[in-house]
């Protein structure tokens, strides 16, 4: 377990009178995730309406503004509490005992089309054994054949763009491999958080985008981009692909420079948490699926 | 009211031994569409898992079928009570009273590129006044620039691919017009049933897709291939688009031919239904989303 | 007729030893732009390979350099003699006319995708007159359906893109409108150059990418980003499209500013040359196909 | 030296009266293929417009038809010739040494993006020593990562499409292979012919697409998909890809039966020509670019 805190600010400026947001940069609240306690501030004073989507636990803020400028800040203190399992040890769930809120993780997506990779994951993992360490082979490929340049996609840039440009940033990893594991029909989705640790060279800490699978009934965590230290993951949203958790959708015409984000790990008996490293685990956050209703019903 | 009842046959051969089904076929049990009575005949004698999406009604069933042939057998009786509005009078929802559940609905998804769109749906529709009459005119808009084509277009075909080949299927059609609503952040949802009503020059009955527009917190039907009639829809699947309400999803390589179809109106007290016509009226199905927690939470 | 002066001055430094350029800055000489002078200047001192395609007469210039920093400088006088038609007394070409040496101009090409947009140029263009009003009605759509942005797109960005996104530079525009020509079988090409005349409001004098159109045995141009004035154009390079005639195609990693461009009309007697303006007359260039050998030869 | 006779009969019923036909089904005549005798029926006695594209040597053929049916008989002799090379004394040609012929041939085209396959090709075949041996790589890599499978494309799929796909028709893997060269600067084109010496289990003899690459100043023959004997190619058209040397071009509506075509070596003095086996030899059309003037000029 580990107590990490960690703020976000966001300031926008509207060019023209009114704008709806929609963000989700509240930290979700999951068994292995806990709030300790957290802080919002808006300014002006706008009453937002906050909700949380009750499979993913990823909570959507919004706000409609009349006047600018806009600033949100968001602080919150967490209680982290990671699953560790045997790589070795975790298989694939067969389709027909997938939990039926996991089976929209193996349809194709805005960003992840599955369906026209199916020839292309069959050819390089068709002939892997099932079960975790395939997977983690996807992961190792993508990283391995995908350039990581910043600036180098956009917002409309999908797997299809991907496999065939070899170039993005973590969110372009994120959608290739997920539509690899869903074109193996191995539900798969995409993840927004903050990461601790991650390697000060690559620029200040942002917003991270990286993958978890379904393993075995549970959600283990997979960061094709090689960019960041899974050990130190604040999950904020999970969806299908980049087109559900962005961390703001606008509606309206504002500019904003980047977002201010900070990150640290609180110490205990003035004892530092030690910095988090690459470590050879299965590493899962126990997804909100387990609190579903998957008894199946006979008809 | 009518009282509806409708059969559908499919026949697999497996090609290899075993093979997972995922079949969305029984009718939506939804306000406006009671159950009446249903039955379902599997060969050989499997036990399916059928399980109901909450938000959608929609209901999935799994088989794990491990020698075929597979025949499944499904025929229902309904009673189909749609909500009838009128056009002049139906707003658009503003995007900060939207229920949580139709959010999903205004991102783009697999085979509705809405974030491509923009510029395009601002520039022919962005100036209409707000309304059924807008989503209307983007019903029409869609018809008379796409050609109906039976066998032009694959399972792979986009909202983008046919704004440029302009051919296409039901399917086709209903996914330019999704991607076009959302692209001007209205919901619009991709939906699969049976039409009783339609041309018979059109071929044998077969699967429809169709579309739902969310206005004025109710799901407005619109068909944009204009080659059924929206008042003899039975509702089967909805979902973000075609990727999730297929009404076969298959792992596992078989042959089989095109599904078998009937329906048709049932008399009472010797008087036949009158067939159903095209009507100016607005159409809706009290969906799910009525049944939805939305009040609003304060943080 | 008029007497043009311009310059073109390009400057890179290589990130590595080595590196191979193709220019093509040189003005095409044509029998209605012939080179009064010109003047070239490559720092370091280099011998260029400098050869003209013969049928567009295109020059393209090569350079090996092995050390940088790289200059070229460039300077013309030309004299322009643009033919001008009425724009209601030219016919179209059938094809089997069309000499050969236009064929290649009604096949799709990189980004002029026009094997995609058979049917959507049928519906929109299908029922006019043909001749050069027809190619004009395609212009103004052109220009009317996409709107004009900097920074935009990219090198990749397509006809089939801009159809989609509706958003583009000079050299999408040229490129949606020569695949709506091929679509009907009307012979289009690329053609770069240097525009006198163009808004200053613009910015600074730039290349320009525009169309030339092959109709009644002549190309005749058009420009459908609307943002120059075609009486005042240098003719640079012809093609396809962008693949062809790119002003610089590099082999090597290279840093680069923008060019510098100048070009003004020359006065004589000391009567300045009125600025360019708009007219409705059809202007051709007198292109090189009209050397080639187009007897047809019976087998 | 071997002596082939081959002859192709293609039949359309016109749907409507008029329509336009350009074919390119006459064996193109080289230094290295020359024509005995040849023979062409057209029924109706139309009299054709033939013309030689002079770098390629492809003769197209074009035809007026106001009534059908259309029937085109060719047959011909020829005396094949190729150029052996020893596959690891075959250098690539630098960019600053490329006759100007062959540039159009490192740009991308419609079916041919090299443009976006840089780091795919740079990360898997850049490190390989430049030559013959680079360029068979690339012809291997291509057969092994594609499927070859019938009906799996169409006319619009290009080689950005079977990166991501994996499947397609000797055309696809010749778009992909000549892509790939592309995108490292090797001039490569499409050709098409019929080839002799083909597995009679692929079905009747049809018309082939395959790849010339020029290296070492000589364009040498690649079959990616390995489906063909090298040994045994009638060359007839070559272009940028499958845009420019479609066996026939139709502009009208036409229904038409699969060409009939036959192939056969001509025995001499009562001895057959033996059967073209596949050999590890490199193996040349020595094409008309030799005969283009490319002597450079400096200005």
């Amino acid at each position: 377990m580990v107590r990490i805190q960690f703020a976000i600010d966001l300031n926008y400026a509207l060019n023209f009178p009114g704008a709806d947001f929609v963000f989700n940069i509240h930290a979700a609240q999951t068994a292995s995730q806990r709030i300790v306690s957290e802080n919002l501030q808006i300014n002006p004073q706008i009453v937002p309406a906050i909700q949380t989507e009750p499979q993913t636990c990823a909570r959507f803020m919004r706000l409609n503004v009349t006047t600018g400028p806009l600033h949100v800040g968001y602080r919150a203190v967490l209680d982290i509490d990671q699953y560790i399992g045997n790589p070795d040890e975790i298989p694939e769930t067969p389709i027909d005992r997938l939990p039926l809120s996991t089976l929209t993780y193996i349809y194709p997506s805005r960003y992840c089309q599955s369906d026209r990779l199916a020839t292309l994951a069959m050819t390089e993992f068709g002939q892997l054994p099932k079960g975790y360490r395939r997977v983690e082979a996807i992961c190792n490929w993508v990283n391995r054949h995908v350039a990581f340049r910043s600036a180098t996609t956009s917002s409309t840039t999908s797997a299809v763009d991907t496999i065939v440009d070899r170039v993005g940033v973590c969110r372009d990893f994120a959608h290739l491999m997920i539509a690899l594991c869903r074109a193996l029909s191995i539900p798969a989705r995409f993840t927004t958080g903050i990461d601790y640790g991650a390697d000060p060279a690559l620029g200040p800490t942002d917003f991270h985008a990286y993958v978890e699978v379904f393993l075995d009934n549970r959600w283990y965590i997979f960061d094709p981009s090689g960019t960041a230290i899974p050990m130190g993951f604040v999950r904020i949203g999970t969806g299908r692909d980049a087109a559900d958790v962005s961390y703001a959708t606008i509606f309206g015409s504002v500019s904003s420079p980047p977002p201010l984000i900070s990150i640290s790990a609180i110490t205990e008996n003035g004892r530092p948490w030690e910095m988090p490293r690459r470590r050879p685990e299965a590493i899962s956050t126990d997804a909100a699926v387990d609190r579903l209703q998957t008894s199946q019903t006979n008809h």
